[in-house]
Parts: C-alpha cells; structure tokens; sequence
C-alpha cells in the first residue's frame, strides 16, 4: 500500500461486516490475503473480463498467481444468465465447498455477476471484489446488491450478498477509457450532492481527472457516504428515504439508458443527464434557487459529461420508462429531490406534467 | 379446514417467522389469503407442475381462480438453470414487483425451483408453499433451502428463503401415487429415529398409508422437529450437529442415488437404504444394539421401503460418492449416526472400512 494510502474503511453490517482498503498499488496486499486464505486450506478462484485480463495481465498474476480464473466476455452483455450459469459451472469444475472463496477482478458486470454466483453457489461462498472502473469502485464497494439482466430489463434478478472484503486500487484506473472515468464521476458528483456539500465543492474548485492524487481519498468519501446510508436500509425497506436517496438522477437516467437503448448512452452519463433533470425539478419545486442548479450543471459539465441528451428522446416514452422503474412504487413515479446542496429526499408525489418538463429540459421532444 | 386439524406450527426465525397451516382440505383458507393479499393491492402468481396441474385442477381453480399460472413439466429433470430462468421471466412478464406473491403448488422440485425463483426476482420477493407431496410436506415445509441442479451434481445453486406460509393439505395427497407416499415416509422414519423415539414407536406399532387419520399430525410433527433444528442452526452454520443431523441416512442415501444414476432410486429409496447401513454403523460403533437395528429395518420395510439395494453397486464408487457429498467437510465423510433410537450425532471419524462395510451391508459389491 502506498505511504499516503486513505485508511481502510469498516461497512458495518453485523456478522457481514467487511473492510475496504484503498490505496494506489495494492497487489502485494491482495496476494498476501490469497496466501492467508490458502493456508487456511481454502480453494480459490478468480473472475475476470476480457479486457481486464489483458490490460491488468500483470496485476492479476502478481495478485494472483496460477489460481483458476475464469475469463468472461467484457461489456454489459455478459449479465445474463447463461453466463451466471458458466459461472456456477466453473465453480463446481473447480470443486469449490463452502469453505472455497472467489475473487471479482473487474467493472460493474464483473463484481454483479460474480456477485450472484457467489451467493448462489451452495447457497452462498465467500467472495471478494477488486473493482477495476471507477463506477464500480463507487457504486458496488458498497451495498451488496448482485444481479443479472433479464430480457425484460436490467437488474431484474439477483440477490444481496455482501463481499467479505473489497480492495480499491486506484492504479488500476490507468488503463481505465477516459469516457468510463467521466462516468464513474457522475455518481462521485451525485455523492457529494446528496451527502457531502464540502465533496460537491472540491469537485466544483478542481475537477478530478484520472491519475489525480486525490482519488483514494474520494473514491473512499463516496464509499463512506453510501455506508452510512446501506447500513442504515441494507435491504432497502424504507418506505422514505433509506437507499432510494442513492438513486439521486437514477429515475431520469434509467429512462434515458433505456429508451435510447442500452449501451447508447453510459450508465454514468445517463446519471449525469439525469442528476442535471433533478436539479431543475428540485428548483421547480422551490428547494433549491436557480444558482445552485447551475452549479450542478457546470460540475457536471466539467468531468467531461453532458447535461442534455445527444439526440431528442420522445418524452411519452421516457414518463413510462420512469414509471415502470422498479424502484417505482405501484406505478408512481418515485424521484429523489435536492432540498440543498448535500441534502436529498424521496418524493412519490412530482406531478407528471412537472416531470416530463424536466425530460424536455435536458432534450426530450 | 377440517375441525380436527392439528393447530398451525410456526417457525420462529425472526423476522423470517411464518406460520405453516394443517389439515385434509385447506382450499378455502388459501382462497382466503389469496383474497386477503389482493385486497392489499399485491400482484399474485402460481408455479406448478404438469401433473399437479391435472391432478389437482379443481383445487387449484378453487384456490387460486385464475390467478396466472406457471406450469412446468413435472420431474427433477426441470430443476435446471434453464426452468429457473423462464419462472424469472414469467415473473417478469406478469409485472410482479417486489410487492408481488407467488405460491409455489407441487412436490419438491416446484417448491425448490420457486423458492429460488422468488428469493431472485428482484432480489427476493414473498412466496407461499403448498406441498402436494409427502416428501415436501415434511421435508420443504422447513428450512428455506431452495435450488436447482448443476451438471455438476444436485442443488449446487440456490438460495436461502423463507416462505411468508406453508399450507400441508395432506387431501392432496390421495393422487399421489403409492411409491411417492412411501418414499416421504423415509423422511418420516429419519425424524422418529433423530429426535423422537415416540413417534418411531408408533410408526413401529401401525404403519402409516394414504387416507390415514393421523396423517395431518404425524406431518406436523415432523415439521416441528425440522423447525428446532432449523430455528437453532438456519443457514447449517453448526460445526457439529446443527442442520446436519438432518441428513441422517442421507451421506449413505445420496451416493446411493447418485452411483445408481437419479432416477433409479426415489429420493426417500435412497434415504430408506441409508437408515438401515446408518443403524448399522451405529451398532458397530458400539452406540445401539442389533435389536435397535433391526427395529429400524423392519419398520423401513413395513413402509414398503427397501432396505438393501434391488441391484448392487461398486462399494468404491459409493464411498467417492459420499467424499464429494457436498455436506462432507474437505473431502471428510461425514455421517449421522444414532447415538440411542431418537436421539443422533454427527460424526467425521468414522473409518474408511466401516464405512464400506455399511454400503456392503446394504448390497454393495
């Protein structure tokens, strides 16, 4: 770990409580954690995707050495259940027991489905994640939430399954593309705006960009935040409040990725459009002032990451997008609102007219 | 529900707790739940199997009028990730929400493959059982073991999930066919032998058959002694004991079906060979005596159960079997055995030639 590492950050989740470890360079720590394990007698696997297999070939054998690693086809298209199902496969070819635990070497996809399999396999095995993307660094550090897509849509099956330990290695960001560190941006923004005004502002001053010495530190701010909010709600039941918070420009941004089509737009850049949308609803509904909405647009702006669509969007099919959401109770739409910079809430009553507003505003016809 | 029903047994799991109702004829009190959940607004769906489905039309129609319904083809050939998948996809084309209910109507396949269907779809939603089998009856009612097969071997993946409620209608059992109803009384005989030597007795003094009176409270009993192991040891955590002392017969019984080919042998076949070489190897470890064993035969027989193999198999093939018995702990067999008729123990040092010794006893070559 690097002398000017963050210290390691505690997700207190009773019996599946579980530490985050930063730093830029954390090979030897992961190798020493896979050494640990097998004196222990354990069995172990690892699973990856087909770019981080090749652009990190060297931190994965550093880390790793010659454990069995699983190969999977990288991109959103391998969230399926087919591939879930090779995975489970290669768990049992490698005669993995309860006692066996997996490694998730990778972005989102790679920690959801590794995830699932890990929490399906005998009904559960440990796992560990060593995310590789920003987004994945920020958004799945933290939750326990695994899944696969259906063809119906994203997310729809899965289940909770806490890692027991995770490793952020901002090193690894080197070879992240650029367009995929401007998203995982949008939910670092998102973060500051819904828990941490002081993080919104350090953003707004100097815009972070890969390579930046104070990534460990951010990364592990977002982290924090979405702690303090998961272990508060783990399974996400409050009826108010609770996880939904996180899903700040979610309900606009899912609409966006899935009417124009999954894959069209980043999922990051979705919530970058969709965090600009929330603004102007929570200024519509006298939260915040016009001021303030600017600002989140021109943060946003500044990561290199748009505050409107690219092409129009027909707005009737973005309002049923929203209201078919599955975050969305009985059919109403459910969006999380501003009250200040750094303090969000839930809201099932935005009348529809406003909300469609909202769509046109960042390019909706 | 008829007026001499036993009283209703609940599982005491915390906020998991559920209630599972008794008695010969239980349509109209499901009808009732049914009413009562969509009066809450709650969408509702069925999963069930292609013989129940003809079998048992009138009562699902009364049950569940025409709520949607899944049917999958009946058979352990359907407990597939494939099957799995399309009970995802119906959810997901009936708009179940998390809200939703579904009620798994069937055997053991159908409430396994439900069960982990509904602990999936988004992350987990309610489900209800009824059992159509006696086997389910007494061995799914409790527990919240869900799954399905892998090539690799039986219920490799799958979830821990409770039911909201169980309803054991034992009239669902007059169209099972005779060799079902005698391989669910295997499980019967395991429960008296691990934990309630009454209850052995008086399956000793009068066998149990279909139509039979005391039925609805033999099944409750054995749900009752399921349950205080489960409530003590819910996710088999237990180093020793636990859960495990569930599986008696069943380190024996698993490689018997497993060396056999499944299919060859009813699950309750293989689990009613494997009480008998379990007596024995409780007798030659100096724990009962040979009356005590034979006790066990004879009343595994009177159930029109086998107590040896119809055809022998490969002492050495059996003994890998139970190795790689998923229970086994590093490659460790690992056997119940009864330390006096009602009462049991698990055991890891049970040698090698005893072991096979027992699989001879019962009609290994």
């Amino acid at each position: 770990m690097t002398p000017s590492s963050p210290p390691p950050l505690t997700v207190n989740l009773q019996e599946r409580s579980y530490v985050i470890e930063f730093g830029a360079g954390l090979g030897e720590p992961i190798a020493a954690r896979v050494r640990a394990l097998q004196s222990e007698g354990r069995r172990l696997a690892v699973v990856t995707d087909s770019h981080v297999a090749v652009k990190q070939r060297k931190a994965l054998r550093e880390s790793f050495g010659n454990l069995p690693i699983k190969v999977v086809a990288a991109g959103e298209n391998s969230k399926t259940l087919a591939v879930f199902g090779s995975l489970l496969d290669f768990f049992a070819a490698e005669k993995l027991d309860r006692a066996s635990v997996v490694f998730a070497v990778g972005g989102g996809v790679i920690g959801d489905l590794t995830g699932f399999a890990a929490a399906s396999y005998l009904r559960g095995i440990d796992y560990y994640q060593v995310p590789t993307s920003l987004l994945a660094m920020v958004d799945s550090s933290v939750g326990g939430k695994t899944g696969i897509n259906l063809k119906a849509g994203k997310n729809l099956a899965g289940a909770f399954h806490q890692p027991r330990g995770v490793y952020v290695d901002t090193a690894l960001l080197r070879t992240l593309p650029r367009s995929e560190f401007a998203a995982g941006m949008a939910e670092v923004i998102k973060s500051g705006l819904l828990a941490d005004v002081k993080l919104f502002e350090e953003l707004e001053r100097t815009p972070a960009a890969p390579g930046d010495s104070r990534l460990a530190g951010i990364v592990r701010r977002c982290c924090e935040i979405k702690a303090q909010v998961v272990e508060a709600d783990e399974r996400e039941l409050a009826p108010e409040g609770g996880r939904a918070l996180l899903n700040l420009g979610h309900t606009f941004g899912h609409a966006i990725e899935r009417v124009a089509g999954y894959g069209t737009y980043l999922h990051g850049e979705g919530v970058a459009i969709g965090l600009c949308a929330a603004a102007m609803l929570s200024r519509e509904l006298g939260l915040i002032t016009s001021t303030d909405e600017a600002r989140v647009k021109k943060a946003v702006s500044a990561h290199r990451l748009p505050v409107r669509l690219r092409k129009p969007l027909k707005a009737e099919g973005l309002m049923a997008a929203a209201a078919a959401d599955k975050k969305a109770r009985a059919g109403q739409r459910r969006f999380v609102v501003l009250t200040r910079l750094g303090v969000a809430e839930t809201r099932s009553d935005v009348p529809a007219e406003l909300a469609e507003a909202c769509f046109r505003a960042v390019g909706a016809k």
